[in-house]
């Protein structure tokens, strides 16, 4: 309370306005890397992945990264987007918005979901923006000197605990030898590679990608992984797979089991049904994925745990408006994944970092991507403890490794592939698969 | 879609990480400025309003400023919080957060709402961390050369509107000479007050702070303001006085002519129940005060505005997240204000800038401050055509005017206010005076 005191106003050299964050070039490079045949409700995985680089330069020569999904309709509306952001400036988001919206204005946003079909309720908008968002937050924090958790507000945790992310899966791809997981088409497969992938990454949550099998065999495998995991959380994702009464079945049969249980039916309504009949929570990345979806939700108490993913909410930041939609209607959150390379890891790790309420496990996909493939310099994201350093350096912390990126775009060019299809590849090794929601 | 670019990654000296952001020394100074005699639904403002001026001195010389209210028992809990953020990085926003928790383990949360008992139901540790967090976000932006805006995502507005915010008032305080403004008792002064405000100042909009007279006094007061001032938007705030029955009946007289009514009843159902027969929207800055009475409010449909004020929702950051519940579950935002110095103008004007859907021009007590009497140096903050410019340079943009500062603590040492009390001070004015709510 005293006032004689008499501060010297040190001026750091800092304390003049930093310029040098204007727009001058976007290149968007789409990229396939390997993916192992994990099966899901929908098919199963391509031999490749697609996603989009995007690297956003400044005027100072400092470039920022973002990644997305790299479907054909995606990818294009991307590219009309980055023709629109020369001379805007990254520390201006809103401006980034107003220019990818204007991109958008003929788009039917039909396509490009990047989720084989799962997901299209998203918003085209913050699909798009989410890149260019991720990007100019990583030179905003290249040019102030902070990493992108500051700028979102601070590390609340100065690691990201991820969960072990289990798929049924074929041994290999359909002509193509077996891959180092195996086969994994029982519970005791599921159990085998949860050991390797716990061993391996020391997850402390572990997830099981359903939908795949009938229900009884999908409980007996959590039941497995219960046995071999006592004190791991442990999650069932079948993608919507299941009808009302299945759902409220199995919530049922696996009470006290499931930390949670992930969109087992579709729809906010049916989702609601469920939420009413079963003891765990309910989460979600299929009912609700954009802000239009969180009031029907909310009335209706359709779920209990949202799995954001910055990718379709908007980017960094909107995904912190979820955040706190979700803290003050007592929703709790989570992080949604979609096989991914170490832009976006770099990019859930600050966010999840930086929000305090964002305390699930997330999910990734990592330990199924080839470590030999990325389009960052290694070394910067590791696993401990099942937990992902968040890094200090300025920006994301990630630099792009060019070789990288250069091969995986070429390995694009080569594949063939140009849009998910998680359905389509099932059904030229099973003419007969039908992809259906609900199927049991 | 090219890939053989090779960026030059020029490394500007700002891509290193920022120190300097270590708290070292925080400085609580308690001011009084003079207040004109205003009237409202619980008394009149006495001749000095109260508040707290917090600087944040970091370790490289650096300062943030904060502002927030004066009364003693607020005042003691900065006091206490102040002393617990010695060494807390002004970048760790979550660190600061549970610092002010610690202060406040043993506090039972009684008085210092600084609102005269008009609104008690904001959370004490969203009132007290506030200031803090405004000065945090004061140093960063100074540390990395960005307005707060900036670190607030962006300005979708290069100034902010505010509203002409009316009063009914005394001459002048009981036993001094009339004010420059005078009295203000009746609807044709009101249209003079109205007039020199909107000429003065440039406002666009215009608020009338009722609950002082019977409704149909403040009813005709309205109309006069209309035909006075056919194209501005008005709005009425009897600050909870009616009961639903009266406030009904006013916002049905009233239909077409109020852009909002603000808190025509008190509580969240006695809010659904107007809101349900009135044609106009209801804005509350009494019964939505903190995050708990939001999910009550959406489910009854009880306001659809929310005036936001960081010095009660917790600083700029989570006024944001207000800013994103009220735009997901379709609430208008606008903002509240209480008699404030310049370094509060600045923070609200920063976090209006950077707020997308706070589009409705923003109270302010400004113009019934004595312009001589401020705690910043002049001429940043200036109104043009009803707006504050946002400041462009970094941080807050304003600076301490250690003079200016030091005369405002003699004057909190003499004045011998320690309480807002517009209610007592009313009643040494008519012992027969009591506070009710509903009164009519
Ligand atoms: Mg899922
Ligand atoms: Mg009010």
């Amino acid at each position: 309370m005293t006032t004689d005191v008499r501060t010297t106003d040190v001026q750091l050299d800092r304390s003049t306005r930093t310029e040098g964050g204007r727009v001058v070039r976007v290149e968007i490079t789409p990229v396939a890397f390997r993916d192992p045949p994990l099966l899901n409700a929908v098919g199963v995985h391509e031999p490749f992945a697609l996603r989009s680089v995007v690297e956003l330069v400044t005027e100072s020569g400092t470039y920022g990264l973002g990644e997305s999904y790299g479907d054909l309709p995606h990818l294009q509306r991307l590219q009309r987007a980055a023709a629109e952001l020369a001379g805007a400036d990254v520390f201006d988001l809103p401006e980034l918005r107003r220019r990818v919206v204007a991109s958008l204005a003929a788009d039917d946003g039909r396509g490009g979901h990047g989720m084989s079909g799962m997901v299209t309720g998203s918003a085209t908008v913050d699909r798009v923006l989410s890149p260019f968002e991720v990007a100019a937050l990583d030179v905003q924090g290249k040019l102030v000197g902070r990493p992108v958790s500051d700028l979102l507000g601070g590390a609340v945790r100065a690691a990201v605990p991820f969960s072990a992310y289990l798929f049924y899966k074929w041994a290999g791809h359909p002509g193509m030898p077996a891959d180092s997981w195996g086969a994994a088409l029982d519970a005791g497969a599921l159990v085998d590679q949860a050991r390797r992938m716990v061993d391996e990454f020391g997850f402390t949550a572990i997830k099981l990608k359903g939908g795949v099998f009938p229900p009884e065999e999908e409980i007996a495998a959590i039941e497995a992984l219960r046995a071999a995991f006592p004190d791991h959380p442990l999650r069932l994702d079948p993608n919507a797979a299941w009808t009302v009464d299945t759902s409220i079945a199995v919530g049922r049969a696996l009470d006290g089991v499931l930390e949670y249980l992930e969109d087992p039916t579709p729809t906010i309504e049916g989702m609601a049904a469920v939420a009413r009949e079963v003891p765990m929570p309910l989460a979600t990345n299929m009912c609700v994925v954009a802000f239009d979806h969180l009031p029907p939700a909310v009335r209706q108490g359709a779920v209990q745990v949202v799995l954001s993913d910055h990718h379709f909410w908007g980017g960094l930041r909107r995904s912190q408006g979820l955040a706190a939609v979700c803290d003050t209607f007592g929703m709790g959150l989570s992080m949604h994944s979609n096989s991914h390379l170490g832009i976006s890891l770099a990019a859930m790790t600050h966010l999840a970092a930086a929000t305090p309420n964002l305390d699930y496990a997330c999910d990734t996909h990592w330990p199924w991507k080839d470590p030999a493939e990325d389009v960052v310099v290694p070394g910067v994201l590791r696993f401990q403890d099942g937990a992902v350093a968040v890094p200090t350096t300025p920006g994301l912390g990630v630099e792009l490794d060019r070789d990288g990126l250069a091969r995986l775009h070429e390995q694009y060019l080569t594949c063939g592939l140009r849009q998910r299809d998680d359905t389509g590849y099932m059904q030229r090794v099973d003419p007969s698969y039908e992809a259906r929601s609900p199927r049991w």
